[in-house]
């Protein structure tokens, strides 16, 4: 036998053969090779079941056919075939929902405050050939269950099998917070895009899409009565979000167990607005830009001003009809100060009206915030608003840390719940050198590169007692889109953002040794389903697990 | 007027409102508006004309039609075409060669000796719609020349123009050497995806293609004569390259100016010989591997062993006639010894011999070198061939850095003609995370991160005397494949590489800041013709050259 052989049996031999991510709470795999027979059915017991849960039993069908992945050996599974013919079949998986359990929609417990989710599930998939079985209490933890049954399938000479049987998955989410943030403002990410995003977001069973729909360089959301937004603020017209996209890639989503949660950012990071109500924005392109602004052009919301806060809140409310979310980002980072100082209208208005600018901030907040909660939303709000400003904010106003994983004590400190994003952690855009021009040495501001291995390894409750941990929702990876667009949106998320997707369902504490051969898995089957997910490694290294260690 | 629209009228006065890349060492442009006649045609006086230049002219007029690029301003042209009434139109443009010059294949002139390349060319483009001219020496001249002109033309509502007729440029380039290095071994690119990257090289003028086809961890080329070497070491069946696939290779890249130099690396960087040949392999899978290769797996070439040094010869001889280029990269970088003190073959071998491993490593060099040099080609080597080791090369031998800068006044030292690749400014593949295995905290070993404005800012002759500056031959971008593949390669690439294609065309001493806006047409045009370029900045400054420079 020649060492690449013997490097095989080795890799065999050091890891579990089967790839599943995230990895269940509780799961018990054998190695016994079980077919799917080619008239395999997924059958639904019960009355009521709704459209979305049939397209998700359709979907994983259809994907059975066509993933057609060899499985992660040397030979791709070529080894395997010699067991086929004694191989038992599996012709079908029996859903149901547990006893007293409702029929309802995937799309609408998706879209339930992430405290609500239920997607525990429970999956047996037997080796004699009997029918495999996936129970839950909802249709959220069925297509959780879904997902993972997808994962155990591999293609070789025709034959679909698994080599993982019997297998018994009992299974619920670490955090019900698992997200990713798309900023689509600073480069253009076209509906298919996001959609591809969304499927594979689901691969790997976030629920939480995070939308910074706009910012200071464009406005892109098309929003009914107030369309001179866009129609002045899109980089052009075929770089619009309609009310119908939105539609469109909201009930995409959620008939992926994903909700959205969109984000208007305010008061800073709305200079666009000035095509449409220069009135309402202060230092419009002040320059210095670094001056008045964290990136170009400078421009904030004239806060202060009634009208600009009615006008806000009106925004709000309309915006909130086309996001059936729970919950509403209000954004609030990187208020610039100085952009106020120099802006004669606000001076004027503090004066008149005998507030700071913190106080009239707080009307702000106060006021916006009104209008999302009148509308059945729950504000959520980057760190700066409960560490930096002294504003007014509901107790249920969700907190998201951004700027440094440092602040994570301060902001649980706060008793707000917090949604981990940390810059040192979670940025994906990290590490590619600087975007802003005329800066020869320059890197970017949150050097270096964020690896896998570095999220991966992140600890949600680091430094933070009993109760401060209750608090901790969930987390995301994020991608600012400065040097991002549809040309690197898919090699720059995954399979990195997988990586948090584990982490905060399954919990911290895994080991990135065994857990690489697993998500060479998800990119090779990510890269099956048309999302085109970086090689993590050299082949040579993703079909011998182990052998490319550092102390192999 | 709002501030937007004044940015614009900011950016447009401070940069040139042509965009061409790499810019002409001698260029005068006007700012009068020129249209494309609908029945636009290049004409080409003389008799003989070879097929691949008729190839490139239709090439070129079908890029014209297609490109269909909105000049990167606000508005992205709809200011321009108040103008297009007046505007005169352009019908024609003609190619000749020098009088007495002889009308020969672009492909015959790209794969001459870089010394003995000519790619200069005269272009003009009247503003009175009289006939364009472009004449040059050669029909690679002439072939540079169709790429400038193909860069002025912009498209808004149906017309084809250019806002800086008339135009007149002397152009030639500072370096012959100007390359692009693709690693297919660790993981493999169809070769469709060569294709791609050939022309988004020939776009920026660069012209040696350095294909690093095989390595340790899979060996996809299939040699006449050698075919087991790849039908056991490649990846799979469909990871191959085929005398054919190369001959297409070669052929696409020669009508598009390029040259093709193989680099079979030797004799490290050879493991995966041992799959056909293990008897010609040192240390196969040696373990710990990082004590005996620099990647796993471990092994290297029995190079002390006569009939090793014979194969050796044999396959350069038959992977020679495959690549018409004058040059063949032997490699011999990261030689491990430590795989030879433990291989008993080849101390077996030194000992009967009586030779130290460095007088065997010298006698292996000769032997294979000789081969290269009776078939025609000149060897090309790494650094530590001259830095390292004590062998004989011929005097022509041509010496790549990588490792350091540092080293390039050590290389000319050696009397050798150098090309530039060195680590620190030309690896595009750093900064990326660990893609070792079980390395939580591991950053790649190049880190960080090549910017394009670092390449763009590299001195070719820093530290070298007057006499040492002759021996540059010019420089690469290199993408090593570990943690890349078909679903990165564009944005890895593009349009970082174009850094250099101008550094080495144009000669040092550029401009970041204007740069930036020239490189933003790159990215964009390369874009339009399916070469999936990033974003180097958000669209907002990308239309709006300056505004976003970190003192603006």
């Amino acid at each position: 036998m020649n060492f690449l052989a013997l490097a095989a049996l080795v890799a065999v031999a050091c890891q579990p053969a089967h790839a599943l991510w995230p990895q269940p709470t509780s799961v018990e795999t054998g190695s016994t090779t079980l077919k799917l027979s080619p008239v395999f059915t997924i059958a639904v017991s019960g009355l009521g079941v709704p459209n979305d849960v049939w397209d998700a039993v359709f979907r994983t069908e259809a994907a059975l056919n066509k993933d057609k992945l060899g499985r992660l050996v040397v030979g791709r599974g070529a080894s395997d075939a010699s067991s086929f013919s004694k191989a038992k079949t599996l012709s079908k998986l029996t859903l149901s929902l547990e006893k007293g359990a409702k029929w309802t929609s995937i799309t609408s417990e998706a879209q339930k405050a992430p405290e609500d989710r239920d997607e525990a599930y429970h999956l047996t998939i037997p080796s004699d050939g009997a029918a495999a079985t996936l129970t839950a209490n909802s249709t959220l933890g069925l297509y959780r269950g879904l997902t993972t049954f997808g994962q155990f399938w591999y293609e070789h000479s025709g034959t679909t099998y698994t080599v993982d049987a019997p297998v018994k998955i009992q299974d619920a989410p670490a955090y019900p917070y698992r997200g990713f943030m798309l900023d689509t403002a600073r480069n253009f990410f076209p509906v298919a895009d996001i959609k591809r995003t969304l499927d594979a977001m689901s691969m790997v069973k976030l629920n939480q899409f995070h939308w910074h729909i706009v910012d200071s360089q464009s406005f892109p959301l098309q929003i009914p009565g107030f369309t001179d937004l866009a129609a002045k603020g899109a980089y052009d017209a075929s770089k619009v979000y309609t009310a119908n996209d939105v539609k469109d890639i909201v009930s995409y989503a959620g008939a992926r167990g994903i909700d959205v949660m969109v984000e208007i950012d305010t008061p800073g990071h709305t200079a666009i607005i000035a095509e449409a109500h220069p009135e309402f924005i202060a230092c419009p392109g002040a320059t210095p830009w670094a001056t008045y602004a964290n990136e170009p052009p400078a421009g904030q919301l004239r806060f202060a001003d009634a009208d600009v806060t009615k006008y806000i809140g009106d925004l709000f409310r309309a915006v909130s009809k086309l996001f059936p979310s729970t919950m509403f980002s209000t954004g609030g980072d990187e208020l610039n100060t100085n952009c106020y100082d120099i802006d004669e209208p606000t001076q004027a208005t503090l004066n008149s009206t005998g507030r700071t600018l913190e106080q009239a901030l707080d009307d702000f907040t106060k006021s916006t915030h009104k209008v999302l909660q009148d509308s059945g939303k729950t504000p959520v709000v980057w760190e700066e608003m409960v560490l930096d400003h002294n504003v007014t904010l509901s107790a249920d106003t969700k907190v998201i840390v951004w700027i440094s994983s440092a602040n994570v004590k301060a902001v649980a400190e706060s008793g707000h719940k917090l949604i981990h994003g940390a810059s040192d952690y979670f940025y994906l855009d990290c590490g590619h050198g600087a975007w802003v021009g005329d800066f020869p040495t320059g890197n970017s501001w949150c050097d270096p590169f964020k690896s896998w291995q570095l999220s991966y390894t992140f600890d949600p409750v680091a430094n933070l007692t009993a109760d401060e941990a209750k608090l901790v929702l969930g987390g995301q990876h994020l991608l600012w889109a400065e040097q991002s667009g549809p040309s690197n949106l898919d090699d720059t998320v995954w399979p990195r953002a997988a990586s948090s997707a584990e982490l905060f369902w399954t919990g911290p504490g895994g080991n990135v040794s065994t857990a690489l051969s697993r998500l060479h898995d998800v990119a090779y089957r990510m890269r099956q389903r048309g999302i085109n997910a970086i090689a993590l490694q050299p082949e040579w290294c993703a079909l011998r697990p182990g052998a490319c260690d550092l102390t192999a």
